[in-house]
């Protein structure tokens, strides 16, 4: 990794900002870890990236190479650039949050991937004024005909990615997802680092 | 129609406060008609039905009949109790807005189910705090297994309904989809009211 490399930390988000033109690749440096995603408008927190936007957009319920994601006002704002993580990516589930581990048993605090996406914003000094549904990287969900879904293990390569182009100027945020009471981050249930690198336009 | 029916008039929209244990049977009067659906918990605007938090609670696409719709704190808010309309609805695509239309070639005003949803509000003195993504009842949106996703005319019949219970006090809100553009009301593209009557525990 070159020294640009930024980790977002197990368990925790990273936020950053990504000029129009720019790439950013995001690494899943285990291979088993969900990254939750975000982006905002620069200087415009109330347009973000939008799932339900981007399924009208794209007529596809995940992104793949070629595609772009839009906003809530239906303009671009990141689109796959490249993609060697196998294209398996969620957009049907929100982030888990204190109501989804309370609901698994869990007692006292458990760090979440929307609390996540605030904290990492903050650090920006920013603050989103709600918390959009995700681009859940790397997340396998697979449905069949009958509209059932199911939760499974990724299913990317350690150090696999994908690349995604800013399409106006934006602020990402990710959430190295802290899930360790069902196997979505892997079979062992341990959450892990993942990574990013912001690129420059001659770079891909 | 009984006196207790309301219309949701072609192209607009209409909310009403649905208490705990009450259901509301929303009926597909034309049979071609898309109704995009909203639930707000009474006395708190910030907690929603919420289509990304209510996919993970069903483990499902679509709702069907038994199944319960959740909040963005993922608390039960509606439930299917029964549905004759052939149970295909959406919860994957946006509510139109005025980029849709805008994107459509739409020049100048055109009624939008975004803009239904915040008027249908404030005739009840309230307001949103965001435009969550809408449970479109009738709204056929077929996926395969490749995830690719096709814009269908409404399988319903005319006169067909499904009856959602209120599993805590809550605002629903309605509208009659306004989509002239493409056919998903119907290969006629002429958007026709829709009603809606409240029962009841007796009466279910």
């Amino acid at each position: 990794m070159t020294d640009a490399t930024v980790t977002i930390p197990a368990r925790k988000g990273k936020a950053a900002r990504l000029p129009a033109g720019r790439a950013i690749k995001v690494i899943n440096t285990p291979g088993t870890q969900v990254v939750d995603t975000w982006a905002f408008v620069d200087g415009d927190m109330t347009e973000f990236m939008s799932m339900e936007h981007s399924r009208a957009a794209m007529n596809r319920l995940t992104p793949k190479i070629g595609d772009t994601l839009v906003t809530n006002r239906r303009r671009p704002i990141l689109s796959v650039v490249d993609d060697t993580s196998g294209e398996v990516h969620d957009t049907f589930i929100a982030a888990c949050d204190r109501w989804r581990y309370e609901g698994l048993g869990v007692e006292g605090f458990h760090d979440s991937c929307q609390d996540n996406l605030h904290a990492a914003l903050a650090e920006l000094g920013l603050a989103a004024t709600e918390t959009p549904s995700p681009l859940n990287l790397f997340m396998n969900i697979p449905w069949d005909l009958a509209g059932r879904i199911d939760w499974k293990p990724p299913v990317s390569e350690p150090g696999s990615y994908i690349l995604l182009k800013a399409e106006r100027d934006c602020i990402v945020a990710f959430s190295s997802c802290p899930q360790d009471i069902i196997p979505i981050n892997g079979v062992g249930c341990t959450p892990q680092a993942a990574h990013f690198v912001v690129l420059d336009g001659a770079a891909f």
